[in-house]
Order: structure tokens, then sequence, then C-alpha cells
């Protein structure tokens, strides 16, 4: 995945009410110089964003992502994004992606030190060739997060809620993961829950119902996990939200790590222990995730 | 604090054995367009920072700092930087400054996405006035970090020592104090144990001992913090690093939240119950912490 451009939008107004938003667009290239040393995106990684998986220029579930990053805009005390605007400037990106898997990331930083304004673009990168993972599954470790299940209810300036650009940790844990000889990590409470992957939901098959661990605040609600629920529950399975014990994990019929990139990755190993891959089930799913959906 | 400019840093050569690395600085204005939309630092907060104090021209403490600095590389798998070509190009920042007071920030982000080489600058920003809060003094509360005195070294993927670019939990929780009508804030541990303030550390005078909590990972071990305790031991103070329960803060003679810019900024309230500020010892220390060190 390489980034190949981005619009920078601006101005970026919340309560702009006009129909076309194409004149506040400024394509740049990627390797341009285009962010300024001021950004506190770059600084401190205050900002918010969301990256949405684009199919032959057809970028998926922005409703679901748009009504994420709005979230994350309250939780960070940002300016409330202007919808409009965001959607028109996802749709531009992805006419100009063209062909093939991108992801095109939405971006909102607090903007320059004291400055009156976020600063806001987006990026469209070509996606990496994500077959492998799809079809074989992947292994993964589970990974202490640090904090129990209640959490983020207690501490919300903690941000656990939110999809912020403060990832250091998120890449950490990966290359944790990479260390362990994993391809990814499962990220557990110290209370023993299971969360979430520091890039995707995870979703556990238990007997003949779906669950995912309830986002409750200390996890993102998956966009990718609630198109996989919404397929499963239209294919006649039963799908659940609730608190997900570690322990679970090993006893899954079966596991997927799900994210709108890298879509839905069935988990073959959790740990030291194997857990079987439903072949046919992921490939479905994986065809619907890449089918155009709104 | 408005950032003025900058040091673009290229090439970032950890082995460049070079004794002049001026050519290896190029000087860009803080409102230019300088960094690409690919950075990492701006797309996941992925990259390590110091702020270091420049009065009149001398930036105080470096070694500390750029201790630091590599410690934080090697927490986050970046390269080592060449601490050396560190200290020249904050040395041309701090020149560049001239009179006053100012901070020059060190960031060494992770570079492009895929790209070949971490990404390399110092940034220079006039500091703002904080006569006042060293004067009269800061009121504080107190906010849970969420996880206990064991997690960091548990869990080393969360990076707790290291000083990374992904700061908006440090931010929010300074919000957070704003809106409950505080100055700032002290971070507590879920288990009880004062730990630091979002971008301070914490000196709390208990009897006749200045005590700071232990720096064992959960927290950064702060350069003005060891400042202050070298300049109090050679007053004939006791100084001592130990776990300090939060409970310590209350019934503490006096308190102060050191930082590399605001300096030392005795702690007036905690919470809602008010703390004696010792002013003569803060004005001695902070006359201590202005004059020129190495």
């Amino acid at each position: 995945m390489a980034t190949r451009f981005a619009l920078i939008i601006e101005p970026t107004a919340s309560d702009d009410a006009r129909s076309d938003f194409s004149a506040t667009f400024r394509q740049v290239d990627a390797s341009a110089p285009a962010l300024s040393v001021g950004e506190l995106s770059t600084q401190r990684g205050d900002g918010i964003f969301e990256s949405i998986g684009v199919v032959d220029a057809h970028p998926q579930e922005v409703d679901a992502h748009l009504e994420r990053f709005v979230r994350s805009a309250e939780i960070c005390d940002l300016p409330v994004p202007n919808v409009e605007q965001w959607r028109q400037a996802i749709d531009a990106a992805a006419v100009l992606c063209g062909a093939g898997e991108w992801v095109v990331k939405t971006i909102l930083s607090r903007g320059i030190e004291h400055g009156p304004t976020p600063t806001a673009w987006v990026t469209a990168a070509d996606a990496a060739d994500f077959s492998r993972p799809r079809r074989d599954g992947i292994s993964v470790v589970t990974l202490d997060r640090g904090f129990d299940l209640n959490t983020p209810a207690r501490a919300p300036w903690l941000l656990l809620g939110a999809k912020t650009l403060s990832y250091a940790v998120n890449m950490a844990s990966l290359r944790e993961a990479h260390r362990r000889g994993a391809d990814d990590a499962v990220f557990v409470s110290s209370d023993g829950f299971v969360l979430e992957a520091p890039t995707a939901s995870v979703i556990l098959r238990r007997g003949d119902v779906f669950v995912t661990p309830e986002p409750t605040g200390g996890i993102l609600h998956g966009t990718t996990q609630l198109s996989a629920f919404a397929w499963l529950d239209e294919q006649g399975y039963q799908t659940a939200y609730r608190d997900v014990r570690a322990d679970e994990l090993r006893g899954a019929q079966a596991g997927w790590l799900v994210s709108s990139v890298r879509l839905a990755a069935p988990i073959r190993r959790v740990d030291e222990a194997a857990m079987p891959v439903d072949h046919e089930l992921t490939d479905a799913l994986n065809a619907y995730l890449l089918s155009p959906r709104d």
C-alpha cells in the first residue's frame, strides 16, 4: 500500500450548506510537500481518521465510516465534520482511484497549533494484494491491551472509542506479533476479555452463533464487522454482540479478523492452538465484501 | 507557542561519521508545505519526539533529551538516532531562535509508508509566557491513566516508556482538566499510584524529602525533574525516587509539575484540596532552570 495522491479539503466548514463541494478539493501528489511542520497531526497524532475500502472506484460502507468519523470527532472535541463534504471528497478520490482495490483515508487533524481551523484531507493508496490471507488465513497472538473492560466508561479522556491518528501502539503491537512469528494480534483486556485487533475487528463462531465483542467504548465498532453481520443474518445465521472471554478464542469453531481493506481473514492459529478454517464460508463472505455496497 | 521554522534533516543516517552535519539541514518556513501526505507521523502518530527548552539561544539539558530520544527509538524499533547529527541540528535551531524563551522539538518519524528511511526534523517555536504559572502556581486534577503499575513491564508494546508522537490522549487529558476548571492533570495508575502529568513530571515535598515517582516504564524520566533533583541535592535537600500513592498528593508540603518549557509550576490545588506553595524555593529553582545548563 503506497499513497498515490491526496485531496486537500479547504475550507473544511461544518456548517457549509452548499450542494457541490468540488471547489474545496485540491489534488496533490503523494510525494509533494503538502503539510506544514506546524501540523498537530504530525506533532501529536492529534486528529482522527477512517480507512475506507474502494473496489473498482466504489467506496464501501461510506455511511458507517462517516458515522464513526463523526463520533470520533465528538470524543476528541474536534469540530463536527460536514458529512456531505466528506462524502463528496471520498467519491472524488474513488473515481480517481479507478479499477482494482484501493484504500481511501479520511483525515481530520486539529490543524496548526493555535490555528483557526482543523486541517482535512483524504489520501488514496492502492491496496496490497490480500488474496493469500483471505484464502489461507492468518495466525494471531493475543496481546494484553493494559486496561480492563470498565476503563473506557470510567476514563473517556483515554479516547478508547475514537479512531485517532495516535496509532503508534497499534503499529507496535503488529510488530510484536510479527516478532512472535504471527501475522496479526488480538488485544485482550487486562481482565481477560477479547477486544479487537490493532486494525481489525474479531468475529468468532461459537456453535451456531457468530459473536463479536460488544463495542462498549473500549473498541471501535467495525464497519466491516457490521457488513459481515448483515450478510450472516441474511444467510440465516445467528449473530450476537456480547462480552467474549479470552479463553473462548480457543474453543471457537472458526474466527476471522475483519477490516475494510484486507476484508475477512480467517484465523488459522491463536497463540499455540490451531483453529479450523471454514474456506467455503470465508470465500462467500469475501465475495460479498468485494461487491459494491453502501 | 507558534512554530516559526523547522530544519529538515536529510539524510538522517545513524552511521554517518562526518564531523559537520550542517549540509544535512534545510531550513523551511513554518507555514510552508514541507511534509508529504504519506508521512507516517501524520497518518499514525508513528514516531518519537523531544521538546527542548531554549533560553537566549542556549538549548537546555540536551544530553538528557538525546538519551531519552535514543531510548524512545529503541522502544519503537526506529533506527537509532545519530546523536551528533541531532545535537548539531538542535544547536543550529537554537542559534536561529535568538533571544528569549523558545522550544525546539526533535521529531523522528518512521517516514513514508514502505519508504527507505525515517523522516527527521527539528521545529522551533517561541514559548508562551509562563511567568504567571511559575509564580502563582497551577491547579491540577487527578485522572485515571487506565493501567496499573505492572502493565508497562508486562506489555512493552503499549510503548508506555517512549515519548511517541501519539499524544492524542495527553491532549485530551489536558482538555478534561480545563473542562473541570483546572490548569493541568496528574495521571494516576488504576491501582492508585501517581504517574506523571500529560506533559510534565511530578515532584512532591514529603517532610524533608523531595520525591518523584520511580520511572519504571509507565512514565517518562523527566529531563527537568533530573535537573531539579540535581539542584535540590546541591542545596542540601534529600531527593528520592519511589512509588508514590495517590493519597500522598494531598498530604504533601508542596508539589510541582516540572517540564522543559514551563519549568517548575508549583501546584496550589489538587482536586478539591489546596496545597501550600513555597514561593521562595520555586523562584530559586526556576532561576536555576532558566540559567544555561548542559
